[in-house]
């Protein structure tokens, strides 16, 4: 510690010397480095790491949330959690299973006829096209309930849950294939494909399956289409990760397994538990299969149904010659294709090495009918080393393997040793290790499970972080380090907690190719991209009561939510339609009815509908639960559910007491605060504010407010004439309140102007 | 921007003059603000925020987690989210509302015998002792569906939830008392008090009402009295924010209000929204109260029965002198008393000013009998000139106000400024401003509500985030921006964007002071802080089948579930109790079993249980969802639900063919692992160790782990000398399992000693 604070103090101290000492001066810089005990290296790291205000990350991460059942989006370098996305787990904030259109894409994840509440996420992929992540699209897995999602990366909602048809559970999922034409999911603990079947453990060599399932991806829609989906049933082997080839190995794909033993456990019987006897043999199996012959195959009507879906049993693959094994030491993980496709890394987890198998040489085997044995199934299996190109000795755990920009450059996990492995697969050599705290699963580099990764930064998903944050409890939240490979040696720069869920792996892309819209088109459904029939705009908000359905079609714009009284009888099924009527970037608003277990985040342009039987009697405020102006406490109304026949005994609303003086002063602060408006406006316009396309925005979305109070000074003069004190001071208030929604827009793009060095125009 | 990087070349070329080149050089340094483009200001503020690997943040924030229904952990300054804890929505991760003791914990939380599955929490408070944050209980209130939630900060778990027995909303909590007697809940929208009780909008003078709520606290107990709590029965003015007073104003409380004009909005009949009738009176309402006197009253059985609460009406209260009124200007958000406890501040959001009310005014003028006039309600009103200590005028949108460690300084955030403003609340000027990005809601100071704010740094929690981050859909992040007050400028250091829900407020404790648990007593059910009756000791665990009713008493150690096979028949009721028997700080296991819809997160020394209907038959494999050990994925077992009536027809597991070549290896390899341990250690004990406590751990955590070795070799032996190669083979494998997660924990431990500076002893 000390010496670390010597360091910095000369690199300071040789830092102040060419400086004056203002607030921001380098000695203020040496006084914070020996005030928090940061070393030289510390700076530098934060210096790589921090991005300024109005800056923007570089890179972002999109990572399995664990047993949250989310996706998590973060930005690279900052290591700044951006979103949490809903997935698999009901999600109020983003109304995700709590507004009925979510709640249409939840019921596609049903099991057996019952909501599945959450989900044990694993591994992410973003679509690709020729082997590069492309950004439209992301895909995770459920490894609990064997289940995928399909995320749209043009607003990051989850579109489409699709069950697998034959698994009891997964891990290895999502893989896609070089254009995303499949998303790859193996099975991973074996079961009976049939649904609902029972066979003993006795008969797992018999009865119980794995296999691989390849979902078919529709681009234009943006969906899985089920129909044209299929599996390759495979041996009890425990299939654990995947990946699709590229370039030269394109159109095949590789899966491989642990417990090939097929061993079954039983402490409470005296026999050794799993851990022991699925890691007994020294090799398992790679299953190297031609997913484009089996496509064929499918097509060619050769697949039989299982639980209604296309299936290839291990004859057919085997008489097809689309499905082959080769050896590899022992209960490996990670299972990584090379960016130029011509190899395939597979870490043993219980084995030092790395095997870094040849594709050429795999194809050359085949090719020439050069089998070593066939396993118990009938399924031919490759020598090992007429497959392999080279091992390499990395140390304790390999789990996992990413790719650097630089050719032949790999990185590999260590778990026991809690270390990376930086190391060349072409040569067969290691170059740099370095430790992670502690215990790393996955690492993931930058496009790294591309065809053109972009290097720069690795991280380590590590699975404790023990000592490294400050204690929240027996829970402690997982760790992911960033660091730098940018030089020779690799360079730790970030310690990033993870507040929720244990992230199993991670995939990353360069921001600049996520173009993500800002709003919808007005009255869209955003769940199935189509317009929602509930939408309706300003002025044709309506109250529709058919027997004991009440449809309500509302909107909501600053602040106020258009009907404000929503009256119905106990007992009625009351369905709402929100559309939400800003333009404005990140005018969202909320809705909830009190007590009544809805919620929905309603964004610009979007329409979406809460549902409830109205149950109970009484009276339950509704409101936008953003902070969505400075009024936004008055954004609510009153759900009225009435008893049955209940009569009105008193039906006028009290008086607001005001006067003629009340009246002139709310004119005369109307005409103050227009006043604010246009010097505003005219500071606005004597800069170079059309360079700025955020204060564009700004400046479209003020006149829009502004240009709400269109008619209301007709409007409280005529109530003024009539002597209507109230309504005549009302309304010039809301004109007031539509001034200082411009007001508040006007300031933020002054400021904004002032902050980003605008100039004055002519 | 090339401005600001001139300016750091200039720091940095001195930086640079008296150190070498290396790979650390500040020629680098100097290259990596070059290539981000990062300013001198830039550099500073990452050198002020930046914690690198095995240091901890000063700070720990409670913020709330809005729409999402949780509560967000993060640290200060580096803004690293910690923790999300499940408070009012189920959160899988943490098995929160998917193990049955914290379903116990929710259904608390059910209103009107219904399942309430999320909360809009709002304001998050510490529990104090003499008016400083203690750190040992948070609560934290849910808007949508009046409810309040107890937090345990020794396992930073949610305890309890009370549901409001007379509200129908709130916003104004949890604000607690000097010694978190009481625990502060305020009504937001007017409504009838009597549940489910129907009155018209035309009644709202006479049937709506509003109140204050004091929660009993037993700190012993830490949990809420309901039966010793009480309300304060109030006008139907919206009820906003509440503080409790301190020191001097020990004993009284405060609550403002907006929309005092008792409006009712209708939009759809013509009438003018709520957000201009709930703003056209220039004054609303203040409410004075003395709870001390409050709960005597109660004490001497002076209050009503309300829903089978105890309410003070409103004529009690004006009877027995502790409900006063005072006007404020205009639509006020925040109310808060001075660290002094002299002074209340309340800011009105569409004034521009703030008001500072003096406690000694306020006193004496209730001792003089002094009053300006009654309310509709008959409640006595203060003059504000007799109340006010001052006025200041801040800017446009005032809402809340927070303290720094100086003496007289306040912090107050300008909505519609997008500003915080610095002011002197004892001479009543203003000090500095500072713009955000953009729309601040609640500014928050580090212990800034306490008697003892600890000043540094200021959070702004922003409303909107627009074009700070990159952008992640229409539906974008919150924004908290760390504002350095050390000096007498703010200083923007930091832009933290917020994943998942909309915090409203937030509150920040010294690091220090928070002292949680890494593990818990051995069969202790976390939710109700008792002995788990499901617990059982390792080797005891056992499943017991009663009728249709099957319980299973399991435990998880690395890296096994026992027992490792369920059997159970169609349609049991199965309740598995499932104890984790590690001691290691961070070993956390997981459980789920495939599509039953059910997870846990078991700590160490945690019980929990998991229950669901076998309702299907067919084979469905559970697991260890936590990455727990490098064979994490082989800790599992098989729930077998059998058809009814089922017979086996074949009883034998199939053999694994091993040899006495295959035991002899696994010797070796275990002899072998052994000498790597036996050099580990030697390194180990060769150095200071034991000045690392968390080394120690480390340390006894691979004793355990080799400990449970004991007794193998003679297993293994024993099965040897009687040919049994593959029971031999086994029992050797499971000491090399036990060796290999020692080895983890000593290279874990070796790393931790390099990189801190671990010395040779004797």
């Amino acid at each position: 510690m000390k010496k670390f604070n010597k360091q910095a103090s000369t690199l300071l101290l040789a830092a102040g010397m060419g400086l004056a000492a203002t607030a921001w001066s380098a000695d203020n810089l040496q006084d914070v480095l020996k005030a928090r005990g940061l070393s030289q290296q510390d700076l530098l790291a934060a210096a790589k790491t921090y991005v300024p205000t109005g800056k923007r990350d570089e890179f972002v991460t999109f990572s399995s949330g664990g047993q949250s059942g989310q996706v998590i989006v973060y930005g690279v370098p900052s290591m700044r959690i951006l979103k949490y996305i809903g997935v698999f787990t009901p999600e109020p904030w983003q109304g995700y299973g709590f507004d009925e259109n979510s709640k249409n894409v939840l019921k596609q994840g049903r099991i057996d006829g019952k909501d599945i509440t959450w989900g044990d996420t694993h591994h992410p992929a973003v679509s690709e096209t020729n082997g590069e992540y492309d950004g439209q699209f992301l895909f995770i897995n459920d490894k609990a309930n064997p289940r995928l999602a399909v995320i749209d990366l043009r607003d990051f909602e989850t579109k489409q849950i699709v069950v697998n048809p034959i698994y009891k559970s997964e891990h290895g999922g999502a893989f896609v294939t070089t254009n995303t034409e499949y998303v790859i999911e193996a099975a991973q603990y074996p079961a009976p494909l049939e649904n609902k079947k029972f066979f003993p453990l006795e008969e797992m060599n018999e009865k119980y399956r794995g296999g691989v399932t390849y979902w078919k991806f529709d681009r234009k829609e943006g969906r899985i289409v089920a129909k044209d989906s299929f599996s390759v049933e495979l041996p009890p082997y425990w299939q654990d990760l995947s990946d699709a080839g590229k370039g030269p190995s394109d159109g095949w794909s590789f899966t491989n397994s642990f417990c090939s033993e097929r061993y079954v456990g039983g402490i409470e019987k005296g026999r050794p538990p799993y851990e022991a006897g699925c890691s007994a043999k020294d090799t398992d199996y790679l299953h190297v299969i031609n997913w484009k012959k089996a496509a064929e195959v499918v097509k060619a009507g050769k697949a039989k149904q299982m639980n209604g879906h296309n299936l290839i049993t291990i004859e057919t693959a085997i008489k097809e010659g689309l499905l082959y094994l080769i050896p590899e030491p022992k209960s490996p993980h990670g299972v990584d294709v090379t960016p130029d496709g011509k190899f395939i890394v597979v870490a043993g987890k219980l084995d030092t090495h790395v095997s870094v198998y040849s594709f050429e040489k795999i194809q050359a085997a085949i090719k020439a009918g050069k089998f070593e044995s066939k396993d118990s199934y009938g399924i031919p299996v490759l020598g090992l080393k007429d497959a392999l190109h080279t091992q390499v000795s990395l140390g304790l755990g390999p789990l996992h393997t990413q790719y650097d920009s630089k050719p032949c450059v790999a990185y590999t996990s260590l778990y026991v040793d809690s270390r990376v492995a930086k190391w060349n697969y072409c040569e067969g050599k290691v170059l740099d290790k370095l430790s992670v705290h502690y215990n790393i699963g996955h690492p993931m580099t930058m496009e790294g499970d591309s065809t053109k990764p972009a290097g720069k930064y690795l991280v380590a998903l590590n699975k404790l972080s023990i000592d490294r944050f400050v204690p929240v409890g027996p829970l402690q939240p997982q760790s992911h380090q960033l660091i730098d490979i940018s030089g020779d040696k690799m360079q730790l720069l970030y310690d990033m907690p993870l507040p929720l869920g244990e992230p199993h792996y991670a995939v990353s892309i360069a921001a600049n190719k996520l173009k993500p819209a800002v709003r919808y088109k007005v009255g869209t459904d955003s769940r199935t991209d189509k317009p929602h029939p509930g939408a309706v705009r300003a002025g044709e908000e309506k109250t529709v009561k058919k027997g004991n359905k009440v449809e309500v079609f509302a909107t909501l714009i600053r602040s106020h939510i258009t009907p404000e009284t929503i009256e119905v009888d106990v007992g009625d099924e009351v369905t709402i339609h929100l559309t939400n009527l800003e333009r404005a970037q990140d005018e969202t608003h909320g809705f909830t009815v009190s007590t009544y277990n809805t919620h929905a985040s309603i964004e610009p342009g979007k329409t979406v509908s809460v549902k409830f039987k109205a149950d109970k009697e009484g009276v339950y405020p509704y409101y936008c639960t953003e902070f969505c102006s400075a009024l936004h406490l008055e954004m609510m109304g009153y759900l009225l559910v009435k008893p049955k026949g209940w009569k009105p005994t008193k039906t006028t609303l009290a008086k607001g007491n005001y006067t003629e003086a009340d009246y002139k002063a709310t004119v005369k602060k109307v005409a103050d605060t227009q006043a604010i408006i246009d010097s505003v406006v005219a500071y606005i316009t004597s800069v170079n504010y059309k360079d700025f396309p955020d204060v564009v925005a700004m400046v479209e979305d003020a006149f829009d407010q502004l240009g709400k109070t269109k008619g209301l000074k007709e409007k409280h003069e005529g109530f003024a004439a009539k002597k209507d004190w109230e309504n005549a001071n009302l309304w010039a208030e809301q004109i007031w309140q539509y001034q200082v929604k411009t007001a508040d827009l006007g300031l933020r793009a002054k400021t904004y102007l002032e902050q980003n060095g605008a100039k004055k125009v002519k």
